[in-house]
């Protein structure tokens, strides 16, 4: 099934910044798809720092496994990603062809085996023609390449109906460094770890605690406030590296004010490709940003955001222009926390829907009715005083969905 | 919108039994449907025992709340429905137009208000014009009726688009005991707590407490085992009225071998008014029954096959006749549950999928793609050798609900 690009896509071309010591490669194995490349080979430079997040699924991929092993080694130099098969529930057999690409990458790059880092993307339960992979190893170590971040970016694309990158540059201590992202995504896409493949790499020079710190606080507001679906990924992976190549002062302190461009940037990469992750979400016509604030904690308003977000009655209402706000109410009970009706105040975008439990007194429907037509919506919502706000992004819920899910191994 | 009716339903006629004690009226409001019948009044004689179950909803209706305080009291002798308006999230002015109700009702009928049932079911975040309700409380007090069943079920319809009806006898010491229930349901459908409107009624002469106990059961295996949407309405309500007037000889003990009879004829009704709520699932073309087993204890397991039933993913590929089993594995591990993939079977009806973690060697596709073109498919999963079954009823996802959902208020 071909699919057409997004609605939702933001057209800005991004040029994508190369960051010293990664170096990309991709070719075409056609395992799965035709006429364009699959696999994707990352290099890193000796010493760069590694630290990333998987998914929490109990039904993890081998691939996810795998990561979680040599990720405590907080390094690694290389990593290879095909997109078609994720190499899911495969038992054995599916191990032995996992551990036979690790091998094999390993030595075409004479590195050891706990140095290759992997992800594999795709249909579960279906085995990798594995030799598809070897036979052209050779092949990508030859072209890795500084600057092919666009063709890494397409490479392991699945249902995503365009690419993922995002670029930034900022100083720390004086020193200029780069950072650039790329990532995959679009459907079976729900927070609690990362939900989807995304790799973050920067030329910055940082001990891998000040990294894994920046990283966690931030795959929190970006990669984990983002829903599609509900639905958990086996393969979820999040990937920061860093090479280090850009020889800034070291800094030791996470909080230090000399990482605040860098934090800003790193916040803004992943808002970006997490943000571009729900625009190309299955079907969707509409990019939803949900605020919510006022309970105890902040987890309790993200919480409550992430059931407005996750419901299909929801969804359904935005896909038809429907300013039913009622189903917020539902959304808001079904997750069984404390709320107080009578503090319940809803907006769309600026139009207050309701303030202390209750529809407003000059409520027009028409106005209202007009900006849901707007296909980037907001909804904000308090429930008390506290100033605990939360924000997650999703979009709506249309027939495309369900054709594009009804039709996706045909 | 005009529905057309589910291609789900069972059109097997069924007659209901009257229940002594039992006496039902409707009228039509013109609140909010027009030509039909959208008021019921059910009368129940003296001494009827009463026992409820509501949502959760930390949002619930006025009407919930109304009811959670007459259920302490065991007893009651009313329920009034309106269907259109469900009067939730309507603040000081919802409440006062439910007092209103309530007290005419006790009125016209020379009860007190708390011996007065309520339900409303509908739209949320709209006022019940109530006087269209109070003006024909005469009028449905003096068409009350032993045998309007039909018109009974018909009349708390919403989007629902047949009536759901069920009947059996039994004999409890000899005695000839009838029950009828009847429900409405086909969106906003999860588990947890009644999740629908359904009452359940008989004649049987039993304690309150052994009324309880069965019906807690019960509940629990019936409308707390169904789900359409995964989206918990603020409104559901579960009743159970028991009017004695069967004048059996009294069992003390709801585990009594006395009782086999009634306990079966309850739950075969409770059974049939869930499964077909889920029949009339919006949009549904599959009616899908998930057995799961081997889980450390039933809850799990059940955990395990509503994570499966809520599942977008799971439902469009359903929907699409596609045998795509990997998504199955993906919401089992969603739940986040500790699972041994080794230990994971799956079974499309008799066809046998994946055993110990992997797929079958003889898997064909056809053989499997075949059995997927039912209507009524069923998905069984053991994860271990413990005997902990549950089972679950829910449909597939289909464009037709989205587009149900997004013309609902239309």
């Amino acid at each position: 099934m071909k699919l057409k690009t997004s609605p939702l896509k933001i057209n800005t071309p991004i040029k994508p910044n190369n960051v010293s010591g990664v170096k990309l490669s991709t070719a075409a194995s056609s395992m799965k798809y035709k006429n364009r490349d699959d696999l994707l080979l990352m290099s890193v430079s000796p010493n760069t720092k590694v630290c990333g997040f998987l998914t929490k699924s109990s039904t993890a991929s081998h691939a996810v496994l795998w990561c979680k092993k040599v990720l405590k080694n907080k390094k690694a130099r290389a990593l290879i990603v095909n997109a078609g098969i994720a190499n899911v529930f495969t038992g054995e057999k599916g191990k032995k062809s996992l551990n036979k690409i690790i091998e094999q990458t390993s030595k075409t790059l004479g590195l050891n085996k706990d140095e290759i880092l992997i992800a594999q993307t795709g249909v579960i339960g279906e085995f990798v023609p594995e030799e598809k992979i070897l036979t052209l190893l050779d092949y990508l170590k030859n072209n890795l390449n500084e600057n092919k971040w666009v063709d890494a970016a397409k490479s392991i694309m699945t249902t995503d109906t365009f690419h993922k990158i995002a670029s930034e540059t900022c100083q720390i201590h004086g020193k200029k460094i780069n950072i650039t992202g790329f990532a995959k995504g679009s459907g079976m896409i729900a927070p609690n770890m990362a939900t989807m493949l995304s790799f973050i790499c920067t030329d910055a020079n940082l001990p891998y605690s000040v990294i894994e710190k920046i990283s966690k606080e931030i795959v929190d507001l970006t990669f984990n406030s983002i829903t599609v679906d509900g639905d958990t990924s086996t393969s979820d992976t999040v990937l920061f590296f860093a090479t280090g190549k850009a020889k800034n002062k070291i800094v030791n302190n996470h909080k230090s004010e000399k990482l605040f461009q860098f934090k800003k940037a790193i916040l803004e990469i992943c808002k970006s490709l997490s943000q571009q992750i729900v625009r190309d979400g299955e079907g969707a016509n509409k990019f939803i940003t949900i605020n919510v604030s006022g309970m105890s904690t902040k987890q309790k308003s993200k919480e409550i955001a992430l059931s407005i977000a996750n419901s299909p009655l929801v969804k359904t209402a935005l896909s038809a222009n429907d300013s039913n706000w009622g189903r917020i109410i539902m959304a808001i009970g079904k997750t069984f926390l404390n709320v107080k009706l009578s503090k319940i105040n809803i907006s769309f975008g600026d139009i207050l829907i309701t303030r202390n439990g209750q529809i407003v007194d000059d409520y027009d429907e028409k106005i209202v009715s007009n900006y849901m037509k707007h296909n980037e919506i907001e909804i904000n919502v308090t429930l008390g005083n506290k100033k605990t706000p939360a924000t997650v992004w999703t979009c709506d819920l249309t027939s495309r969905y369900v054709e594009i899910n009804g039709d996706y191994r045909s």
